[in-house]
Parts: C-alpha cells; sequence; structure tokens
C-alpha cells in the first residue's frame, strides 16, 4: 500500500537563515510589514510503499535522519499526507 | 495580534526536479526500498502581525505569489500554524 508523507526540514533555532534574512530585507521593496521571523527550510515530499503506516513512517524517519536533513544544524519532521500530494489543487 | 504561517513550494508536476532526482538515486546506497515520486521543494515559516486571520493571510499569500514562489514552474500551499512553528518539538 502506497503512503504519501512530507519532511520539514528548517533551521534549528540559532542557526543563521540567511535566506530568511533575505526574504526580510525584500519586504521593505514590495511594501509589505508586519512579516517577522522568517525561516526558510526544505519541504521533501515522497511515496512509500510498505505493508502498513507504521513501517512507512519508519522508512520516512530514516531516510530523514540520514539523507534529508542534516542534525547538527537543522531540525524536521514528518506529516503524514493523504494518497495524493498536498499540492494538488494548491495555488498556481 | 500574531499568526504564524507556512508557505510550503513545490516544482509543479512535469517541471524537472534534480534534487528529487538526487534523492532517488542515493537510496540504494542507503539501502531503503520503495521510496518513489520523490519532490523537494522549500517550506517558509513566517510571523505576520495584523489585525486578524484573514488579513494575515492575504499578507501571506501576496509574499508568496510575488517573492516565495516563481509561479512559472512552482506552485504553493498556505496553511496556518499555532502560536509558535511547526517545528518546536520536531526531531532533532
Amino acid at each position: 500500500m502506497d503512503h504519501r508523507f512530507a519532511v520539514n526540514v528548517a533551521p534549528k533555532e540559532g542557526i543563521l537563515d540567511p535566506q530568511g534574512r533575505a526574504v526580510e530585507g525584500s519586504l521593505g521593496h514590495l511594501g509589505i510589514e508586519g512579516v517577522s521571523a522568517v525561516r526558510v527550510g526544505r519541504r521533501i515530499e515522497l511515496t512509500v510503499t510498505a505493508d502498513d503506516a507504521a513501517a512507512a513512517r519508519a522508512v520516512v524517519e530514516r531516510l530523514a535522519s540520514e539523507l534529508l536533513a542534516n542534525p547538527l544544524i537543522e531540525s524536521y519532521q514528518v506529516e503524514e499526507l493523504g494518497a495524493t500530494s498536498s499540492l494538488v489543487g494548491g495555488a498556481a
């Protein structure tokens, strides 16, 4: 059975986030006010074929900790999605 | 009042995703099987100070479409989080 997951990876608290600072630096040019604490991370979506949801999640946890996130500077969170990508039907 | 949001940005269907292919190419080295359809995107978390949730979401939608995503090749989805980052308490 197929399970679709997302892994959200973000810079840990206290770790420099130059992309987040770049976004904040662009807000003035766009005339956008009231935005703060911008953190830029990655989101990886993937499909796992496994016998059950627990086995599928174990594969994702291993993949996240060994390949997708750098545990020294990043934290991650595993999110189970529906049968299809969470971005289907998203804004174009 | 402060509202915390995440913007999930992903390559559109049909758009080449070299990072996703790189992850798939690494699975064999890790001895991980059953993973497919890997898509690598970005996740931006931010705080918006606004009068109400609707006004805050309007700011995020504008930021996402004008700065965070490239509408030619990427789709995005806005997600409202709690008062703190969704990654607080995530795996280290």
